[in-house]
């Protein structure tokens, strides 16, 4: 049986590692049958610039229904300022199929990334998930008296209690699957009532099903701080949309930088949706710089969630090698252009 | 002519380090004729759990009109699970006193607290501006259908024209004051379009009036990875509410821990609100840990907020020489008891 993969490179840089990402895919399909028919889409700044396409409705209803997987580079373009065309992609994809799981490893590959002293890989091990359907994302809201000095800008936080109860579910689920204790909530209902009240009584009743989990608990600006002073702590973390694009930057921060951070948008038996955590980095395109490590882990993600684990673990493994021979691109201390570091990974991968 | 200070020492801890605060400024007051004139105030969660008082209105009223500044322990206790009283009395304190400007140091007092690789004291020294009355914490939104499936849990983030351009402002003109060539404002205007935008198009109004200032942008999830890699970047920032809470308790991380983070709740000519970053760390109280230094800093931008800085620099130098001879708590790497410390502090401020 074959699976489509989707291929939308985007903006930027994610022009430079989503190919790189892709010839990696066809290249482990080819070499173990894995099925795989990769076919590109040039969503992204340039095409909404030329004729005001972002996302056509056809098309998602086409990925919905034949596609897998999605690799996606990356999307951002100063020409378009208000990031529209962000919203009507990127997010337009994570809401409209659904993909209320937005999982992001912190992991440091090398004890040498770490900008933290006297931490390292064994303490940067976490996996993060963010609630991806809901919250400020909902672009909810509006502006009131524009133009005037008496303007009112508001942006609601939309939460709602199966979207709260079904993200939990997913990091719960997770973290027994793969032996962890304990699993840390994060919002800030200390001050936002409404919303903070919902994860709050979701995450009590959780407890109950979970008697064999630590249901633990931190405000987002304790977590915040508690990232770089005792890392160690966060193996297991679940919140909103928000804070879990803020804590997870801050993730790949303290993983070395967003250079080797991957994603997944998931939701269990769908197509899901793959994105290195970077942007799209318009100050060093055309330079070799991009470094396509984090779309390589993402490969990882997504052929995990097409059920080549195998597969998955080779890339990592090839990963490694890159990582302990330092065949690496500058922003991680390593002198080599985007494509060589992609052709060793790739030659590694041919190897094991 | 006498200026009254309200102490509330609140919750946990608070209650251990505003006290010494408060004889540092006695001790001040009287050795250089500052005419401070100290008043105690009970409210917290023990008052709270008694008789049900948060922060009765004639006091706010009383405040207003009669004192010139306010020493805030901290406030947050496990018996008030939903923190009612943290919002009915500081949260009220920042809004009914109108005091927009939460400002906040993010600064390294020795090298040798920096948890970041490479980043000492140099590095890391900024000025964090809060905005400090609107966003999240108005405490606007809902519960529909709360105790069924379909709960829906809204929490608005409200903005206003005049409250953002006027904590822009306040970053700037702080700036231009202190000799600083660029801010930084942060959002997370990709994805919230309507609050976003306003504080785009403030921002971008404002350059024309400061054309001697670089007025830079950057969203809120690059900007907290970046404060890990890159803090000597951050000299001046300026942000929301919810943004502010989290990027300064991150600040108060890269800078070793709270136990160093002062901060200042400011409307300029009127009362202003002074307090550690700290939280009321039930987990501590009665064990003579708590460090009393951020305590000392808050005093110090107290002394300032009331024209005193020559001893405000006083204040500053003994914690310097604190820091210089590691008479210190154990959260800081030092031995000493809190009132060690402080008896320290104050014996330095003696000789100064
Ligand atoms: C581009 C932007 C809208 C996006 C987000 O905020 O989700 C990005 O920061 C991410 O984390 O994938
Ligand atoms: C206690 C809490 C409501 C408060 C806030 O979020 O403002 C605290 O975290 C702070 O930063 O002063």
């Amino acid at each position: 049986m074959m699976s489509k993969i989707a291929v939308i490179p985007g903006d930027g840089i994610g022009k430079e590692v989503a190919p790189e990402g892709a010839k990696l895919l066809e290249q482990l399909s080819s070499a173990r049958g894995l099925g795989l028919e990769l076919e590109f889409f040039d969503y992204g700044a340039d095409r909404y610039l030329k004729d005001g396409t972002t996302l056509p409705p056809e098309q998602l209803e086409a990925f919905r229904r034949d596609y897998r997987a999605i690799l996606f580079g990356a999307v951002g373009d100063p020409r378009v300022p208000d990031s529209r065309h962000a919203r009507e992609i990127l997010l337009a994809l994570r809401f409209q199929l659904d993909l209320y799981v937005n999982l992001r490893p912190v992991r440091l590959l090398a004890d040498r990334f770490s900008p933290l002293v006297g931490k390292g890989r064994k303490e940067i091990d976490g996996v993060f998930f963010r609630e991806n359907t809901e919250g400020v994302y909902v672009d909810v809201g509006g502006n009131f008296k524009q133009g005037t000095a008496d303007e009112i800008a508001i942006t609601e936080d939309v939460n709602s209690r199966k979207g709260v109860e079904r993200i939990c579910r997913a990091a719960l689920d997770w973290a027994r699957k793969h032996g962890e204790k304990t699993v840390w909530m994060s919002d800030k209902s200390n001050a936002m009532r409404h919303a903070g009240g919902l994860w709050q009584r979701v995450w009590k009743e959780l407890a109950r099903d979970y008697p064999d989990l630590e249901l633990r608990h931190m405000y987002v600006d304790v977590l915040a701080m508690q990232m770089v002073l005792r890392p160690e702590l966060f193996r297991v973390v679940v919140t909103n949309n928000l804070f879990g694009d803020i804590l997870t930057d801050l993730g790949a921060g303290i993983s070395g930088g967003l250079g080797f951070s991957a994603s997944a948008n998931l939701n269990p038996g769908k197509i899901g949706l793959f994105e290195p955590v970077h942007g799209s980095a318009p100050d060093i395109v055309g330079t070799g710089k991009a470094n396509p490590i984090a779309t390589f882990l993402t490969c990882a993600l997504l052929l995990e969630h097409l059920g080549h684990d195998a597969e998955a673990r080779i890339v990592e493994k090839a990963v490694d090698l890159a990582v302990a021979e330092n065949v690496l691109t500058p922003d991680v201390g390593g002198s080599r252009t985007t494509s060589e570091v992609s052709e060793f990974v790739r030659a590694q991968v041919a190897r094991l």
